[in-house]
């Protein structure tokens, strides 16, 4: 049994607290919506973030952007300030790579570890702890977190040092925003020329063509089972969410000096389907409709 | 035992026609250079492709564009001017599907059987016999064809009616090269920020950002063993004929009204890779390159 | 007094026509719809094209795309084997400068001089008299052409040997659809920032910014006066006839192996908004909605 | 006769500062580089930044970036916190809107009244005393600042509030750095299909195709006289500051919402064009040899 902090309950950090309850765990939750905290059954609800960091062996986090983290993490009240020496820090946050930098090496100034530990698999993945997550940080303060976030995931990679937990993230979902639009895109080509979008994607996903976005998430509707395509586009991971993530890309690619022209193509298809289609709270595979508006 | 008629026995067509004779049928062949004739032992050279018509089961043309394709099948001593109502025609070349679909049609006109039927895999791919063939017309013929093309091939795809071959390959490897360049493009922006192009790709892969460039033809040198990127990129699917195949992607989504934004930047990244790079006869992946030119 | 056979009297042709005989010249004129004919008074209409060039000074065809061209100037009865030595040919289609040569080289096969001679300025230059004139041809050709292009045109400019007209308009136009939607992207880009579009379009014309899409047509509804987007972008140069202009620099560009990234991403950007937005049939200024989507 | 400070003396703010001393303003000098304030003859060099601030009319800054004029304006010693009320504060460094108002709101607070004043027309202009402001804040405040600018202007452009400036002349600058781009790529498809660069150039200067990079900047080597593509690109608008203000059009798309694929492209083909052809530190116009490799 771990003594575990936990802030932020959200769509994705309420069922992933409850996981971490169910394993067993101590935990303490805290979040500015008060019925936020009752959802988490079996947790003691604090009244503020810092009560929760109090002499717990593991304080995890789940905001929505970098300036939510660093106001929780800096400052005179922050949890770096407030934390033991023993405890690990573990934001779960998707931010920039920057900021995760500059919040870790506030903790080692104070010799406390910490990690961005950002995760894929949206709200189902939450739900039924099989998270992917990407973690920067020291090796020792992984190998402790593992424990912990194997209650929570099905994958736990190691991507580097402070903040290389993000730039995987952002790596990874640029290259999926790239190869989802891209399969929309070659798709709608194959069925403007009479082809069937079926034995198409069955017939590139056994070539070269084939990736994630074919082969497990097809956005044509009518393709395959399960997914967003076949149900409106309703649910899944939402195009607000990719292209914010998008951004995130592109101020790592301003940052480090990086030439991203197809991610940043992709970040304006993605924008302009949002806007143009009034699309932004649909699966980001809803992408398939800008290319093809006749769809229904 | 089958008569066949082979055109066109340069990198591809040579190794195709060999095995063909390998598997015991009788081949006659045909090219203009003299020599390329000759290298395919076992087969009966012949004077002219009209030759190579003449009675045989099967007829198969393998050449370098639409215009040669044009040129062999139509006009008043043309291949399907000279040939048997019971002979099957098969062109593997890749062209236009406009081009294919008139010829498939003069062909037709006649009574005369007729498919298109692309490939990919490469002159590896030719001379070990596991092509993929996509192959458009009418089942019937697809089924006649099927024993002959299984000599050549792992995999034989019926993607539709005439020119629904080339279609399925032109749509195929647009979004190769969309993922093949959006794969370096993701690794160049981890490897700028400090991540292991190995560590990356490892995780990319067991995540949303896997595809077939990144799974099996990784474009970063060092990462994976027995890919072109790992011997200076020689050998492989040359930028020029990715690019020749993105500009028959560019014709076809003209023809048919389609929107390729994605498809588009690719074919204008790989062209400006190869003329600024002079790469045309590097491996496509050696559009890694393009992104970090301080590669070695 | 000139001698002129006039074929293809839609939109353009039909005023450019009329614009002739006010001139004073003998106008033969032929149009597949009757009822142009009569649109044009004071010309006699024919029975069919060849009628128009016999015994004509000046040959004149405004049609709507390669293969008209093509059909009605090449074959036994085309207008190339029908002419006299001295009669002068001009196409004023704007088309795929490949065709554009190779009529011109039938032509020059019989000793007939022939030129392309797109135009710019819409039907309203056409009807005013205003049009610019891009011609491809000998330099003798075009001094004989002037005097009747000069009753029809603003400017005539002389572009090149055959084809380059079209060559000259087609990299124009695309010139044209980067910086139309360049400027609609720029003013979004400062509106969505807080800024006046007239304000802002005042500096940027004044400044580094300007060009002829932001100094004289400006895109955003309010700006100035008498543009298409002060009326709800009706009338104008219609985004289908940009679409298909663009498809003719991507074509152009296939064929000379030339990079173009940006009008690529135009092209697709115009194909895009006209699908999207139903927008086909809307001033090409009206690419600004797709960028603000809520404007009225 | 106005007493002025003036901090940041590098290539744009020295000549800017001895403009104001030549028309005999009192002007005290502040740079971290002491021999660049011993370039300002006539003016007071000062032990630092507060110092210049100490009891002018006018404050001004030119600086690199928006982590300087931060650092310099704000904290417990930053110039806010030193100026007296009635000093005015104009800021002309290209930073990003966000900063800028951030900064201005600082002063806001203290009664203080600010400018975000960034310029075009680069060092010549600033020798020249010719350069263009685009000025955001109040219209006093502007009014105020007038015969002071003056003296280093040609043009002072009233933006709009706070940080109007900055975003006019980032609005600007994508639009000129798409319009530059599209001009070296419609000169060499022109070229590529056989046209002459000054033919082109003429003509489509008068048509729709005119531009600023076209009509005074012509990127095509011999063109047109005095510019840098007639050096071998030295001097002028280096690709790498070019590359800096298309950074702050992504930050303030990504801050706004806005999409902007064709300014994200351009930044894109700059960077690449930057990093490929080692082009950092020659005129932006240089990007004609992208597109054009074989040029000398």
């Amino acid at each position: 049994m771990t003594r575990i902090g936990f802030v932020g309950l959200g769509n994705m950090g309420g069922p992933m607290a409850r996981n971490l309850v169910a394993a067993g765990h101590e935990v303490r939750v805290f979040d500015l919506v008060a019925a936020a905290m009752e959802g988490v059954g079996g947790a003691a609800p604090q009244a503020s973030a810092a009560a929760c960091v109090d002499g717990v062996d593991v304080f995890i986090s789940m905001l929505p952007a970098g300036r939510h983290v660093e106001s929780l993490y800096l400052g005179d009240d922050g949890i770096v300030a407030q934390a033991d020496a023993s405890t690990l820090l573990i934001d779960c946050s998707t931010i920039d790579p920057d900021t995760a930098r500059r919040v870790a090496q506030a903790a080692a100034d104070r010799g406390i570890a910490m990690l961005d530990a950002p995760v894929s698999g949206g709200t189902a993945g939450a739900e039924a702890g099989t998270l992917t997550f990407m973690v920067g940080g020291d090796t020792a303060a992984v190998e402790r977190a593992r424990p912990v976030l194997d209650v929570m995931a099905k994958n736990v990679f190691h991507a580097g040092g402070a903040g290389a937990g993000q730039t995987a993230k952002i790596c990874n979902n640029m290259l999926l925003a790239v190869h989802m639009a891209g399969t929309a895109e070659a798709l709608a080509l194959g069925v403007n020329n009479g082809l069937d979008p079926a034995v198409l994607s069955e017939i590139m996903k056994q070539s070269s063509g084939g990736n994630w976005s074919l082969n497990v998430y097809n956005p044509f509707p009518g393709v395959m089972d399960g997914v967003p395509a076949s149900r409106g586009y309703q649910g899944g991971f939402l195009v607000d969410l990719m292209t914010k993530d998008l951004g995130l890309a592109m101020a790592s690619a301003e940052a480090s000096g990086s030439a991203v022209p197809l991610g940043s193509l992709a970040r304006n298809l993605f924008r302009l389907h949002g806007q143009v289609n009034d699309a932004g709270r649909l699966d980001f595979s809803s992408i398939q409709r800008f290319y093809k508006p006749d769809l229904d």
